[in-house]
C-alpha cells in the first residue's frame, strides 16, 4: 500500500460509504430480519423487486450468496448449469455450485461475454446417460469478458430457448445496473426476462454490503430456506439495507459518469501503447494484456494507482464513483508514464 | 404485533443497536474485507481471538455460518459429528452439515445440555463398516436445554477424550459469554479448551449482526475459503464490526443483570404455577411446559409481551439488555395474570 | 478363521451360491444393462415389481445403493428423513444420506423396531426455521432391533400420516421376505403401502449379489439416473440376476425353516443363561447382551462357530439356509458349552 | 433391434461372456467380500495391482465408481479437478464429481485427447479467491477424442507438474489396456506414473462386469469406505471376479486384433467418403462426422450393424473381440453401401 492512494481501480467493490449512507445507517429503523421484521430490509427488498419487475426480493450479504441460492432453488443434484465460459458463478465462487447444489457447469462459448442462443440450445442435455440440464445462467454485464453487455434481443432469444426446453433462466446481475445505464433503458427491460436475478448493491452503486435476489414469491420462499442454510440470515440487517437504499436511489444515475471515465482511461491506455480491446470496453471495466502483470501492478501501486493482476499477463482496471475526473487524470499520468 | 411492546422475550437476537453502536457504525473506518483490508473487521477479529485465547479470528454474518464453516474445516464427507441431543448445529441449522459438509450427527444424551465424557467416548466410531467420527462439537450455553452451562471440568474431560481419539473439538459458543458471566470466569477459561469456537455478538451482547470464528491461523485460512464459498465474504463489513466492537466492550458486563432478571422471572412463573425446571435456569433463558403454547403466546402478544412457542406445549422466554427492571415487572404482571 | 467352520452365524449375507444358482449364472442370457438390454435383469426387475405390487423395479449391486437411491429420488438437499432409531440407512450406510443427498436423519423412538405413528407425525417439520421433512423411511424387519416385524396395521397408520403430510414413504426391505414369511402373508401385503421399497436378494434368499428397488415407473426413471451417478450401472448384470431369480423362486419358502431354527437357538441360549430378549426374536436374528463380546466371539470362532460382536457387550447371531439342523445342534453345543 | 445383428459396434461394453468365463463363474470360490473374504476378488485385486505396478487394488461394479471413488479419495469439497476437455469423468458420469465430492472440473485443451503439460500447469490454482486444485486426472485412451493414446513422455511431464504442485494424479484407464497394446509396452509402463488408476475389465477385455481401482494401500483403505458409501460393497462378488480374471488373462493379447480391424474399418469408411480423422484412429474407436447421425444409425441398425449417434452429426464405432473378420467384412459392406 502506498502512503497516498490516488485511485483504487482494483474493483468497484472498494468504495467506502458516503456520508449520506453513514447517516442512513445511523438512523435506520431495524428489527430481527430472521423473523422478517426488519422494516428497512423489507423496504429494500420491495424496492429492488419493483425496479426489476419481479414479485419479491431477498436481501443477502453477497452476490456469491444470491447466485448460489438461486442455483440451489432451480436445480437438483447432478444436473448441469449451462453458462458462458468465464462466468463468475464458476470462476469466482469456489466450486460452491458443486459443494452445495451438487451441480456442474456446462460452458458455451461467449465472445465478448455473449453466448449465441443456438449454442445454449445445443448445450441442453436430455439423454439419460448424461447429466440433465437444470438451469441456464447468464451474466450481464459479463465481468471476465470486460464488463460487456448482452444485447437484450439475445436475452429474449435465450429465454425462448429456456421456455422451449422447460428450463429456468437466472441472471447474475452483479453489474446489471451498468448494463441498464449503458443501454439507457429501465432496469426491468433487462431483468424481466429472467426467472431470478441477483443484483449487487455493493459494486457500482457503492453500498458497503449487500445483494438482493429477486424472483417469484414461491422462489423466494425456497431461497429463504437456502439463505438460512448458508448462514445468510442476519439479525438487524436494516443497518446495511439503509445504506443500500441510499445507493439504490442515488447510484444508478452516477454510472454513466463511470462509463465515460472508463472510456477515457481505455483510450489513454491504447494511446500509450497498451493492448486493450476497445470493443470490450462497454461499461466500467478495462482489461489490458500486459506481460509481467504482477510486477507492473506493484510498480503502479507504489505510485498510488491500484489495479488487479488477474493472470500472468492480464491487468484489470475498474472505475467507480470514488474516482473523480481529477483523480483519473492523475492515474492516467501514472499508468502511461 | 401489539401496538406497544412491553417486552420482547422471543430471543436475545431481537435487540436494536444502541446509540453508541449507531455512532460507531456512522464513523467506522472501513475497507474491502474480501481483500482483508477492513481495519475495523481486523480489529474485531484480533480482539475476539485475544479474549478467547486463540490465534486468529474470522468475522461472519451469522453464528450458523461460523458453526458450519467450522464443521467444514474439521470434517471430510461421510463422517460423523458427535454432539449433544438438541444441538443448535442440528436442530436450527437446516441440515447444512449434510448439505455442505456431507456429514451426519451422532447424538449423545445430554441432561441439562451436558454430555457425559464417557458417552462422548462411546459415540466415537472406528469400524470401517461405519462412518468414522470427524469432530466432537459442544454447545455452551446449551440453547435447547435452557441456556445451561457445561461445567469447565466436563469440558476438560471431553477435550481429553478428543485428544485420545485424535479428534478436533468445536464449541458453538453463541452464548458462551453468558456462561463466562454466570461462572464469573474470563472467557478464555472456557474457550481455550477447543480447537475452534464460534462466538456470537448479536445475541446477549446486542450487536446488530455478526459472529466470529476463532482457532489456529491455519484453521482460519481454511475457514476463509469456506466463508467465501458460503457467500459470507462481505465488502465494507467494518460497519457491522464497529457495532460489534462496542457490543464486545460493553456487553459482557451487562449479562449478569440479564441473568438476575431471568431468575426473577422464572421464580415468578413458578410462583404462578408454571411448569419450569428451575435447575435449568442458569443464564438468560427459561423454558416452560405449557399446553396450548401457541395460543397462550398469541394472547400474551396482544398484551405486549412476546415469547416463543417452540412446540405444541413448550414456551421459551429469553432476557436481554433491552428489557429493564420496570419492563420486566410489567411483563411478569401480564404473564402471571 | 478356524480350520473347519461349523456354522457361520455372522450374517445371512455370507451364504455361497447353490449349484442351481451357479448353473443359472453359467447359462444366463445377458446383454448390456446400461442400455437396458439384459433380458435376465429385465425379467428379475419385472418379477420383483410384480411380487411387491409395484409398477417397476431397478436392479443394483447392494441394498445400501437401493436405499440411498430411494433417498435421493424422494428428497431435496437440506431436508430431513424421519426414521426409527437404529435404522440401517443411518447406522450402516456411512453418512451417505448426507454426502450424496444432503439430508439428515430425524429419529423417532422404536421399541422393538416399531415407531408409533403419532411419533412419526410429531417428527414431521414444517417451520421455515427448520429443515423440512422430505421422506419417512421404515425398516422391516428391523435389523438392529433384532429382526423385528412392523405390524402391518402400524404400517398402514404411518402411510396415513405420510399421506396427510404429503410425504413419500420408503421401506428398507432388506429382510422384508422374512417379515412376510413370519406373518405368513404375500409380500405385497406389506410392500404395497410404500412409495418405494428396497428388497435384498443376497440376504435370507441367498443370491450372491443384488438388490432391487421398486416403485412407480417415474420414480424408477429418476432412480436410473441416480444409480448411474453412484456407479451402479453394470454391463452384463444378467449373470447376477440369473442367480437372484433362482433365489427369488426358491428362497422365500425356506425362510420359515430359518426362523424355526433361530427360535431353537434363542431358547437354547436363554436356557444356558444368555441375556436374550425373546420377544425380539421374531425372524432369523438374535441379539445377546454379553460382556466381553469380542473375546467371546473370538473363542467361539476357534471352535468353528462364527458370530458378530457389534459393541462391547453385544453379540449377534443370524441364521440362513446354509446352517441346517445338524450344524445348528453342533453350534448350540459350542455356544452353550 | 434387427432380427440378426451382424456387428454391434456401439461399444466394447456389449460383449457377452465367453464359455470360459461362464465356466469360471460357475465354479468360482467365493466369500463375503464386504468382510474381505472373497478369495477370487482378492486374487483379482492383487493381480491388477501387480500388473499396474501398484500396492493394492479394489474391485467395484463399474468404471464410473472407480473414477468417482478416486476423486473422493484425492479431493476436498470445493476443489477443482484439472482434466482434459471431453473427459469421461465429466461427460458421462452425470455430475457425480459435484454431487458426491463437491468438486468442479477445470478443463484444459486436449487435441487428440492429449493435454499439454504446460496447460495443465497453468490450470492449477492457488489464489484464496478461487477454488484450489485438488487433483489432476487424465484419460488414456481418451474415449471422446477417439480412443487416442497419451504419449508416455507426456504422462511423465504431467506427473512432474503434479509433483511440483504437490497434487495427486489419477488415470481413468477404462481402456488403458488398449493403450498398452497399441504401444506394445507392459501395462505398468503407463500406469506406474499415477497415484491411482481405474482399470475396466468389462470393456475391451470382455468381462461381464467390473473395474478395479489401484493405488497405495492407504488410498485403497479410504477407497473402501467410499465404495461402501456408494453402495459398491457386493457380497459374493467372486462370481464376477472369476470372469474378470479370465478376461484379464486372455483379453490383452486380443486387443491388437481389435485395433487392426478398427484400422481396416476406418480406412474403408474413408474410402467410402466418410469424414473420419484417421490420425485419431489409434486403438479400437472410430468417430465419423455425419449429418443426420441418428437417422443413419437407425438405417444401419435395420440391416444388422449397430453404431452410436453421439450428437446431431457424430457417429461412433467401437470394435471388440466379438466382431471377427467375417462379421467386419459384412459390416463394412452395410456401412459403405
Amino acid at each position: 500500500m502506498p502512503q497516498t492512494v490516488i485511485a483504487d481501480l482494483r474493483s468497484d467493490t472498494v468504495t467506502t460509504p458516503t456520508p449520506e449512507m453513514r447517516a442512513a445507517m445511523a438512523s435506520a429503523a431495524v428489527g430481527d430480519d430472521v423473523y422478517g421484521e426488519d422494516p428497512t430490509v423489507n423496504e429494500l427488498q420491495a424496492e429492488v423487486a419493483r425496479l426489476t419487475g419481479h414479485e419479491a426480493g431477498l436481501f443477502m450479504p453477497s452476490g456469491s450468496m444470491t447466485n448460489q441460492v438461486a442455483i440451489a432453488v432451480h436445480t437438483r443434484r447432478g444436473e448441469e448449469v449451462v453458462c458462458a465460459e468465464g462466468s463468475h458463478i464458476y470462476e469466482w465462487e469456489l466450486g460452491m455450485m458443486a459443494a452445495f447444489s451438487g451441480v456442474v457447469p456446462r460452458f458455451v462459448p461467449a465472445p465478448l461475454g455473449v453466448p449465441a442462443p443456438e449454442d445454449v440450445r445445443l448445450a441442453v442435455r436430455h439423454s439419460i446417460h448424461q447429466s440433465p440440464t437444470g438451469l441456464i445462467s447468464l451474466e450481464n454485464t459479463h465481468n471476465k469478458a470486460g464488463g460487456t453487455i448482452i444485447p437484450t434481443e439475445v436475452i429474449k432469444e435465450i429465454r425462448a430457448v429456456a421456455d422451449a426446453e422447460g428450463l429456468p433462466l437466472h441472471l447474475d446481475g452483479a453489474r446489471v445496473f451498468n448494463a441498464a445505464a449503458a443501454l439507457d433503458v429501465p432496469l426491468s427491460e433487462i431483468t424481466r426476462h429472467f426467472h431470478t436475478v441477483s443484483v449487487c448493491l455493493s459494486k457500482g452503486l457503492g453500498a458497503p454490503v449487500g445483494s438482493v435476489l429477486v424472483g417469484s414469491a414461491e422462489a423466494m420462499k425456497q431461497a429463504h430456506r437456502y439463505r438460512k442454510m448458508l448462514g445468510g440470515g442476519m439479525r438487524q440487517a436494516g443497518i446495511l439495507a439503509a445504506a443500500a437504499l441510499v445507493a439504490l436511489r442515488g447510484g444508478p444515475a452516477r454510472l454513466k459518469e463511470d462509463h465515460r471515465r472508463t472510456r477515457e482511461l481505455a483510450e489513454a491506455l491504447v494511446g500509450a501503447g497498451f493492448d486493450v480491446n476497445l470493443a470490450a470496453v462497454q461499461t466500467n471495466i478495462i482489461y489490458a494484456t500486459l506481460p509481467g502483470a504482477a510486477t507492473q501492478v506493484a510498480r503502479w501501486a507504489e505510485r498510488g494507482v491500484l489495479a488487479s493482476a488477474l493472470g500472468p499477463d492480464s491487468v484489470r482496471f475498474v472505475l467507480h464513483h470514488q474516482t473523480g475526473d481529477e483523480a483519473l487524470e492523475r492515474a492516467i499520468a501514472v499508468l502511461t508514464a
